[in-house]
């Protein structure tokens, strides 16, 4: 695949500065490009060397700061990170998979099959079951009774989508994540626990991304909803009565307790836990390791455990490792606070 | 499906202030209700408001402070959300599935299979495998080489249970579990790690519930043990020669580290981590995102991390917060010493 | 199977003190051993009660303290706990897979298939895989694209291993595993995140072990890398980009996050997790629970979140429950100072 800069310029619509017959076969990180590569300089540790790169072509801000004439080829752009990644879509095109049903799936009844779907062998899909046009669903996939896959929707090797779940449109569904299982929720019973029964479902929206080993469980009466556009990391647990907000990032490892709402274009960082029956709001950041015990209203930025405004958060922080040289000190005084009350005290014996 | 309130009555062992002709085809939340649909109010903040729900039938506790008149029909019972899921379960009963072994499935030699036996497509069972009645095993579920599986047990899909395992009667395993693995026991041999042969097993008692992707290793030589009733949440990681007592519930995301022992009737809230090697008495609490570090006695109940009795932790996280100021203050105290130190001193010089 | 105390040091290294006829049949515990059993005494809480066992014969340490005939036969080598783990295997092999190709799996064009290869039922490997000699691969497993698997691997039931991914010699995957998934990796674009094309992979060295229900995700451009001789424990999380050194330990639920490099021989203990872009060393030790935020030079031991020197942070744990304690001291100082402050500035008022 060939591509000049003048024609790469025009599919990520960047000005070229330097030579736009220059021929580019390939894409690269900075420190490996070769001269028929194209590269991007996204930030300041980069434009400041861009002599040091072999590549043929680099991407940079529209309103970076470099020197001028520091590399023969430059294409300028709002957004050089997106704009590389679209050409490193456009020369490692994704396979194209075969549309077809592979005569090893065992598919139920009452099933509705859309256009130009693939569903490879070994995947069990059960009864009344609607899969849209173009959906992919890899092998030893299950899918409950009941759900409906929409259109372009891929789902990775080993998931499992239990009965009744909704996925969106243009979805991708990583291995070994379990969509739809029941929910924790028992009542406790003399001395025993009394499962309840989960006869909620998980509804999903358009371009959402679940990561690799998700748990996400079905409502327990109603629904657990995760918003158009969210993204998890992998090993993520959304329990039951979840509600997640559109274009909301949950981090790896997350966890969020039963019946909690989280907020539009929300960043959930790794390893924070949520309790349940919280509300966190929209433009929320919660930082890493935070465990979040009560809710958090639009626009905070939030960390620690508990969480605490992420600012008084680096103040602690930078206080906890000082906590034994306080110690010290308290007792120090304690000490001086003694010596002065004696010797204050004393003139007044007389 | 449609039952009088007198019949629900006797179902659930309560008492009826109202209407016993009232039918009722449905359970729905309180605040979603309609007429024909029967609700709970658990505590104070449904009591309170019980003329706001549209509920045809209202399930209150036979000692519930509310006020007389505020619904017209009430069915009074010991445990109201106990009672209210039984109805849930009876107007949703669980799809049977259709006893019987897929030509799909592939069972090894000399498996003995119980009566009414669901064995679904894509299920390998390896080898001298026991299947007791009524076991229902899902699709893409491997069972290797003499595992028992008990009466009323159903495994859900894509659940990995290794050789030797011994699961107990009316227990669920939900999906991408793995149940059986080897655990994580290396002993230095110079600079590499010498893995040890884990001859070990798992047991899990009766009536258990173990949650979507947990990972339960076996023993390295003797036995990791789930007792009868414990239930666990999604992400659940215990390891090697872990013990667990009866009825223990253990949340999302908890890590139980090798050869530790839990009593009964214990709650591992979510997040939690337990060293190796430890006791953990019965009645135990763990708190959210506690990292205990040491055993901790019959009845107690700790958080933190590490962690310390809850009542200390309260006050800890409350001060927290506060370290910032503290310090400020701490070194405000330094100057007045400094201060009154000098002025106390000055009069000695002359 | 039957040994002599004889065969049994030739096997081991090991010198013979007491009986070299006595005939060993198994392997058990100190505490659980019967006289034809080898058990072994690993350190002084054993070593202390030899006479409490009633093995046949105990492994003991070359240099061990114990009480001379305070067992009638030891066995003395520099490795007790190796040695008897290497009895262990002896006396309970590893049930021989047998070789050979299911007719119920699925196998790609183009693919290379090595000498005495186990392939299970229901096994899917996608085109141009190369599968080297004695590998095993067991039932559920997904293998994509163009990968090599190296002599003597074996992958466990339900395990998932994407295009592009290379297996090292003599490793074990353990099953729920998820191996070359998608980095998470996104740009903003307005509201919505801008999916980056993962063209990247892993790549696994020799005589690894991963734990089961891992996600270790490819690379973005470039490689996920995993040193010879590393073992994961379950519910591991590595990113896009992390590179990890030879030898090194990773425990239960860790989480490290995208391009951090890890050195050689360290040991990330439980929970804890680690940021991205981080350079950690080699023989580093970082505690359980620890939140790793920056850096860590090669041979520190670090704890706590965020991490500091592992001995500041025993003082820091032990101060955090006194924490109440200090803050009132500190408010009584408050007064004792105002007191003092008052009886000083008195006399200057007249």
């Amino acid at each position: 695949m060939k591509l000049t800069v003048k024609e790469i310029a025009e599919k990520i619509h960047a000005r070229v500065a330097g030579n736009s017959f220059t021929v580019i076969t390939g894409v690269s990180s900075f420190d490996n490009a070769d001269a028929s590569d194209i590269t991007f300089a996204g930030d300041a540790s980069f434009l400041s060397r861009l002599n040091q790169t072999r590549a043929g072509a680099v991407i940079v801000p529209d309103d970076g700061m470099y020197e001028k004439n520091s590399h023969p080829c430059l294409l300028m752009t709002a957004n050089p990170r997106r704009a590389f990644f679209e050409l490193v879509a456009h020369f490692h095109p994704a396979p194209a998979s075969k549309p077809g049903i592979s005569p090893l799936a065992v598919i139920g009844k009452n099933c509705v099959l859309g256009k130009g779907v693939t569903i490879a062998p070994h995947v069990v899909i059960e009864d009344e079951v609607v899969i849209k046009d173009h959906v992919q669903i890899m092998p030893h996939v299950f899918i409950g009774k009941g759900c409906v896959i929409k259109e372009h929707t891929t789902i990775k090797p080993n998931v499992t989508v239990m009965d009744g779940t909704c996925l969106g449109k243009h979805g991708i569904i990583h291995s070994g994540s379990v969509i739809g299982s029941d929910g924790y929720g028992f009542v406790q019973d003399g001395e025993s626990h009394f499962k309840l029964s989960h006869t909620g479902h998980v509804i999903i929206g358009d371009h959402v991304e679940i990561g690799a080993c998700n748990t996400i469980d079905r409502g327990t009466l109603g629904v657990t909803r995760i918003g158009n556009g969210v993204k998890t990391d992998n090993q993520v647990h959304i329990a039951h009565n979840v509600s997640i907000g559109d274009h909301t990032l949950v981090v790896a490892q997350v966890g969020i307790a039963g019946s909690t709402r989280i907020g539009k274009q929300t960043i959930i960082a790794g390893k924070a836990g949520i309790s349940g029956h919280l509300t966190i709001g929209n433009h929320v950041i919660v930082g890493p390791y935070a465990g979040v015990s009560s809710s958090v209203p639009d626009n905070q930025i939030v960390s620690g455990i508990p969480h605490m405004p992420h600012k008084t958060w680096l103040k602690v922080v930078n206080i906890l490792g000082r906590l034994p040289g306080m110690r010290k000190t308290l007792m120090a005084f304690e000490k001086r606070l003694d010596a002065l009350e004696r010797i204050i005290q004393k003139p007044e014996l007389p």
